[in-house]
């Protein structure tokens, strides 16, 4: 096995704390997104999409999507687990994964990509240039504020995202809202369920990947 | 169980689809998205973010995401799978599910959401209203010609697109294709093993709910 990261971005970040809380050791190889290294000709043929990460399995399979890497890991070592267990759990940590990713996790993309001049013309990842879109920038702003929202009113009635326990979807939730801060958005203070859940998973040894 | 259907949208007939594969009965509900239902406080009591299509499990619990319906019909109906069977097909299809979506998929919605008259205002799905944006639907229409290429390459090197058979990967990319139409973009005439595909799926019985 052979995990490709990269210690800047946050979806490389969501592996490393999936490794972390399952107390793994993968040899990984670090990649500089800032110097382009995901889109070199040796990495693209591993990835042709040029994202980071990556995890090439042991059967040789080069996987590139957070929660296909993390039920890989679940199924080799399903302890602790983080994808949910029984047919009720394992959705719920699959539907709020994917709800994390699209409502949250896309609209800080989105809101970054199209506004960071270190991302000038790199609007999507990937190897092809796209120009970045002010507009589109502005309103994924007003849906991280949704998001926050959203998250809120999930964690007034749950102590963790998808369930009762911590999962995938507190790793994904968290990377993402730490990444905020690259668009100067943070936890609002009036959202006492969620700066409590934040402060919990910050106690994490995994926190700190 | 019951499942919250929308006939007139993509995502709900990936679930059709799926239901139709693994033979089930499920009591449906149709909501019409045209006539705004997925934003009646009813509707909204089940699915605060106002999405189709939902599924209420048995214990209640209402999933709106296609790949946590499938893993949650799949663990109840194994058989026919659609989910992979041991790690690396599982992975594979995780991540090939979760690459359609967001190359393919997204990038679909975004041409369709932000430059068609019936989505004025309504460029993101969902209770809160968000203005179109015509740069986006040109930059996302860039990159559904992406997706296209990067179908075929995947196409030529496997007759389906996650593993070596039918699978939720195809079940979405299926849908994902057809629902290009909206958008005025088909499969090119130059991409061979992409049309071949997409010939051997439309002569699935699910293909046509």
């Amino acid at each position: 096995m052979l995990f490709f990261d990269c210690t800047t971005a946050p979806n490389p970040r969501r592996v490393r704390m999936i490794i972390a809380e399952k107390r793994l050791e993968i040899e990984t190889r670090e990649l500089s997104i800032a110097n382009g290294e995901q889109l070199s000709p040796d990495f693209l043929a591993i990835n042709p999409r040029g994202t980071l990460p990556v995890l090439v399995t042991e059967a040789g399979q080069a996987l590139s999507e957070t929660v296909a890497i993390a039920s890989y890991l679940e199924d080799l070592h399903p302890e602790p687990s983080l994808m949910g267990q029984g047919a009720e759990e394992k959705a719920a940590v699959l539907n709020w994964n994917a709800v994390i990713e699209q409502q949250g996790g896309q609209a800080i993309f989105d809101a970054f990509r199209n506004s960071h001049p270190a991302m000038k013309g790199r609007a999507i990842p990937g190897p092809a240039d796209y120009a970045q879109i002010p507009d589109l920038a502005e309103r994924s702003r007003q849906r991280v504020n949704a998001f926050f929202e959203l998250l809120e009113a999930r964690l007034q009635q749950s102590p963790f995202i998808a369930t009762n326990r911590f999962t995938l979807a507190d790793i994904s939730c968290f990377v993402m809202v730490e990444f905020a801060r690259v668009i100067k958005m943070r936890i609002p203070q009036g959202n006492p369920a969620t700066l409590a859940w934040y402060e919990h998973i910050c106690e994490r040894p995994s926190a700190s990947v």
